[in-house]
């Protein structure tokens, strides 16, 4: 691997090979981390990553492949992290190179179990990076989309505008327009209640409510997003931007998201281990759930979040989802 | 027909033949007015409209149908109007018997050409109804899912709180729960604007754009309504309520909307005239947004709508589409 790589990427899934794409357009080599050495072999012959957006052709001269983390983290500059939260500790227990002084932007959408912290949270807390070298991607973006180079709209945010003036810089192109921000911490906590959002839409349309409710739910729940971010961090934010309303969306209302997709089975009928156990896809939603409803519970001032809590109750208090979405319909207006 | 009516319906579209449905839930007898007289029959005879919700079986004992606009109006106390904007006053011309001390609730969602006017407000212009007897019905509600019986959440909006809750709850019933608002002209702008960003939506489907995009429009144009209906009538109102934001995503997302789908034709390549010869319905956006681009240019402060600019041009300047959308992408963010 070169020595002066301006990029690493680390995962392996469609958000990770979407965003190496997007880097690809603009730096000569990017560093690519995964732990599927199969999956790096793959790329290596036949220019597509087999397993995600395999749509996607890599000229292969571009990526630096390693399945060794400590080479990406001591190569790169700025580290783009695009692995499931519930897998990041794992993954970087694995580091005996140092982060610091490392720019570290997460394209993760969830809360690390370990810690229950947000990833920002995490990183600071516990790797001791400054606020001002911790950034967040946030979409509505759907990768797929990315492959088939359908213009979409990324936020990023840091504290530290300079550096998320870079970090769009090399994600635009011709289909994809990024907008700064400096507010991590409540992209952060959008981009993951939107997934809690959208298993919500998928249980509602697994029991047959149709578009007109779904409609409710997503004005109810950008209404609840906005409430649970101001707890969590107060400033002035228009929750109808991108990165919180157009994320809601984006994830609530399509086919693609595997948290809608993992409601729906849940919607129908399917338990949460069944539905688990039939796709092959991790619905971050799922762990965040429980995160929102845990962290509302320490929360100063109490918050109302009817939705939440409904699906925190289908998926971990054993409430039947007809019954607990019944009851929800009269909690929204 | 009977002396004691307390509602009836005029117009025989979809809409009218929902809101139909809704009030036999809760009233004996519903007067039901409509032009179309073979329908009329239609329904006395084979206890469904022909041309709309056919699938709705009415009780026909429950309604007093006639093709005659003055008997409903004189028996009826509370008249709610389903009929599209663009033939509104046609029928009103029809009429010798007076609005004076009728309660009269628009389910109308635009502009009446003739005056430049929403419908309330040319109901107290042109006929000199006091605000106080003037309302709104609106969604998020597609009349397709209330045939079905599908739970859908209406706003009636009255400036008078009681005639709003007595309307409320004629419309209530275990499929259809209702909010009152105060909000007349708000919700009524909103009713006419989404439906511009609806066909902004198909147009950029027809185009090829993807859900990440539709999701930053959709974000951009509920702030554009924020902001224009502001103009048009400042008040605190939250404009994540279902009223507002519930009835842009409905339209803006759904199969059902005639705007989206006529903003598809023009986005595949239909010209304005055939795409309105192909459709059967009226696309109500079409009309609004010529009014809503004029109406602006008399605003005292100036409004930045990039999308209401961006349809006008496409429908009434002979913009080409795929150029228009592409200077508009620079403007979302």
């Amino acid at each position: 691997m070169s020595k002066e790589l301006k990029f690493a990427v680390l995962g392996g899934g469609s958000w990770a090979t979407a965003i190496v794409k997007m880097l690809t357009e603009n730096q000569e080599k990017v560093g690519w981390y995964m732990r599927n050495t199969e999956a790096i072999s793959h790329i290596e012959n036949e220019k597509h990553n087999p397993n995600y957006l395999s749509s996607v052709e890599f000229h292969t001269e571009q990526l630096e492949l390693t399945e060794d983390i400590d080479t990406v983290v001591s190569k790169a500059d700025i580290l783009i992290f695009a692995i499931p939260s519930a897998f990041l500790e794992t993954e970087l227990k694995k580091l005996s190179a140092s982060l610091a002084h490392k720019v570290i932007f997460s394209a993760i959408k969830g809360i690390v179990p370990e810690t229950g912290l947000i990833v920002g949270e995490h990183f600071h807390d516990t790797y001791n990076i400054p606020f001002e070298n911790i950034g967040v991607i946030t979409g509505p973006c759907h990768a797929e989309e990315v492959a088939l180079e359908r213009l979409s709209y990324l936020t990023i945010a840091c504290a530290d505008k300079d550096k998320a003036e870079l970090v769009a810089q090399n994600l635009s192109s011709d289909y994809i327009k990024t907008k700064i921000s400096d507010d991590i911490i409540g992209t952060e906590y959008a981009a993951m209640l939107k997934n809690i959002y959208a298993l919500a839409a998928g249980i509602a349309h697994g029991l047959g409510y149709g578009d007109n409710f779904q409609s409710v739910l997503m004005s109810n729940a950008i209404r609840e997003m906005g409430r649970y971010i101001k707890r969590v961090h107060k400033m002035k934010r228009n929750i109808n931007n991108s990165a919180y309303l157009g994320d809601l969306l984006v994830t609530g209302y399509s086919v693609f998201s595997r948290n809608r997709m993992f409601g729906n089975m849940i919607g129908k009928g399917y338990t949460v281990k069944s539905a688990q156990m039939e796709m092959k896809m991790i619905a971050e939603g799922y762990y965040a759930a429980e995160s929102a409803y845990k962290m509302k519970g320490k929360f100063k001032k109490k918050v109302k979040t009817p939705i939440i809590d409904a699906v925190h109750k289908v998926l971990y208090e054993n409430g039947n989802a007809k019954k607990v979405f019944k009851e929800l319909t009269h909690k929204l207006d």
